[in-house]
């Protein structure tokens, strides 16, 4: 591919053995199923040639292309746009049943459909959702071990650095790509096992200490977030319910867990914009009372903004609180990714809407019981970043002098 | 891709429209599967387009990749080679017994595996073949309308020009792929259903005059040809049981019927190399008694020939015969293209091994009832190619005078 061919090749070997010793730990005998788009094929075959020499069974890739997703709302029949294709969906479920790993190779244009009809995408996204719960249910549910890592693509370069010559754009995102996945370090493997160590350690220590609100300060900030009741802190390495730890997310700098749906009070604001269905949110500022956003403001995207936090009656309150040092490889790029996998790893971050489950002590919630600990639920789970060089948290306890957590935007603990 | 991006739009698009439009006459709401190598990517999106413009309701690409497929042979573990994704053909079938059509665009590297381990590639080839019997009956079947269609791509054409540069050898083969699917004909769609009513013509006059036997002379060959009882002539498009019309091969130039195991008498002399598992052989002659291949030689690979023929009891006879005129579009290609999809339809030839099932009237025959009608059985099926302007070719019948069906390789019906 055009795409790619000219990215340094000792960076994709190196980001190969990294998806498949680390992101995934493919272990041998195991079948791998991994997506990607055409324009990552030269990692993609990479990554094959270091998942058959970790012992893999069968690599079968599953392509998708860009153009070819667009030609449907350029040329496809209106009435095409509830259907997905359900036969693959199903068929990738019965591989991760026989035990496949999964791996999700990313890279897309960002925008790829923000021109097309809003209604046919959004028919679209939820025929393909439905369709592919069955599928999903065994990622979401870590049945199996999998992992998400992004190649460079010019189409992705060139929305970051729209200014800028494409070759030099694409340079541009593999450096920073080759830097969040810590490709810059001697042995990027070893670099990866002492990153997830430190981030198990304060999910250990968060988790030990309890703490029932977070205190937010910085330049606008001033917001406690109270934390779900039996919320538990996660981050880095997982392992899956096959035994195999992974790393699903490459980066991953954040430790997270689920705040109290109706205890969030104070005011916030953004450090970085928003990137959401294609339109970029500036200068976002919300007042929280008793949990929900009374008022949100934007110096650009208001309408957006406001959409989205009308959605429905959790959209207003939080899901997510995320803790990231300032120093984070990708906050040191410096440039947004307009991909969560990304920009969620560049700042402390906050989640409108849907809260994670895992993130509560005990299995299989009902919704109910969810409910019960402060867990928030909506339709959308909507990422944005209030951590800086100048935030301050705080572990409050009730009867507990506070406990500096993040100084200046990084870690005490 | 760099494969194939510099060949001609015009011609993408004229190649597009045939695969849509007559190869499957695919109808609006149906939705598509289309399997192709990466190589092909840029044909594909074409195909992709043209597809949403005849109303599909999804088009769903699965893209193969040669150096994925190789890397297998390179890095794999001799224990894998026994696993195929039977997921994957699982959900193909599970489209197509939704109704889905399928495409399959070709143009790999004819030779991509023929360095590689040939008892590895044999357990895979096994393998695969086992897992993909649920989805390929749909199509044996004819259950769904399908195509088979070619897209000029580098690799490919370094094989068959080994001696030009690739840009000159892409343009040959891309030349010789437009000239055989007919589009340099003013209007290629109406130039099909002509070419198809044609050969439909001959089919009719062939299943009206029940010949017993074919009779073939030329250079080196005086060949008998026996049919089977209750034998069929097939070609051209066929009506798939979904009710649509289409023309699975593109190109396709032959008229085919099923040969009596037992009554085929003679000698006969090949006309072209056979390329067989990577081997060609050449200057291959055979006398037949009773059926039966008795001597077969070969001036260059003859021990593959031997091997070959050797397979099972049923390789020394023959599965199938085709009559196909010396002005064929194929044929005045003037090269080999290593593939049976062109090479079948640039000469009349005889194929070694499996006889067709739906070339004998009837429906669903038992093995022995095939058998019964003198239809062979094996392992294998060899086309070689016994036709040239030489060529002629005489419908016997007890009691009548033969009737000229071929003179000097061209066409007397």
């Amino acid at each position: 591919m055009r795409d790619t061919t000219d990215l340094d090749q000792d960076m994709m070997q190196a980001l190969a053995r990294l998806a498949v010793r680390v992101g995934l730990n493919l272990q041998p005998e195991q079948e791998l199923v991994m997506t990607a788009p055409t324009s990552a094929l030269p990692l993609a075959r990479a990554i094959t040639a270091e998942a058959y020499r970790a012992g893999a069974k069968l690599v079968t890739p599953v392509f998708s292309d860009a153009e070819i997703a667009r030609a449907r709302y350029i040329h496809g029949q209106d009435a095409a746009f509830d259907h997905a294709p359900g036969w693959l969906y199903d068929g990738m479920a019965q591989a991760y049943d026989a035990g496949a790993a999964r791996l999700a190779l990313v890279g897309e244009d960002p925008f790829l459909l923000s021109d097309q009809d809003s209604a046919q995408v959004g028919r679209a996204n939820r025929a393909n959702a439905t369709a592919y719960r069955p599928a999903l249910s065994h990622i979401a549910e870590f049945r199996i071990n999998w992992s998400i890592i992004a190649c460079p693509t010019l189409a992705w370069a060139a929305r970051i650095f729209p200014d800028l010559p494409a070759a030099e754009a694409l340079a541009r995102l593999a450096a920073s790509v080759a830097s969040t996945a810590r490709l810059d370090q001697d042995d990027p493997v070893s670099a990866w096992a002492s990153h997830n160590a430190g981030l198990a350690r304060r999910c250990a220590m968060l988790n030990a200490a309890r703490f029932d609100t977070l205190h937010f300060t910085g330049a606008g900030t001033d917001l406690r977030v109270g934390l779900a009741e039996g919320h538990f802190w996660q981050g880095g390495a997982t392992q899956a319910r096959n035994g195999v730890i992974c790393n699903p997310n490459i980066p991953t700098e954040e430790v997270f867990t689920t705040p109290h749906a109706a205890r969030v009070d104070g005011v916030v604001r953004a450090t970085k914009p928003l990137s959401h269905h294609g339109t970029l949110i500036e200068g976002i500022e919300m007042r929280f009372e008793g949990g929900r956003a009374v008022s949100a403001t934007a110096t650009r995207g208001q309408d957006v903004l406001s959409q989205m936090i009308g959605t429905d009656e959790g959209a207003a309150r939080l899901g997510e609180v995320a803790l990231v040092p300032h120093s984070s490889p990708v906050s040191q790029c410096g440039h947004l990714f307009y991909n969560t996998l990304f920009d969620e790893n560049a700042a402390s971050h906050i989640a409108m809407g849907q809260c994670y489950a895992s993130c509560l002590e005990g299995d299989d919630l009902s919704p109910d019981a969810i409910a019960a600990r402060g867990g928030n639920s909506s339709l959308i789970h909507v990422d944005w970043m209030i951590g800086d060089g100048r935030t301050n948290v705080d572990g409050l306890r009730t009867g507990a002098d506070p406990v500096p957590l993040m100084r200046a935007g990084e870690w005490m603990i």
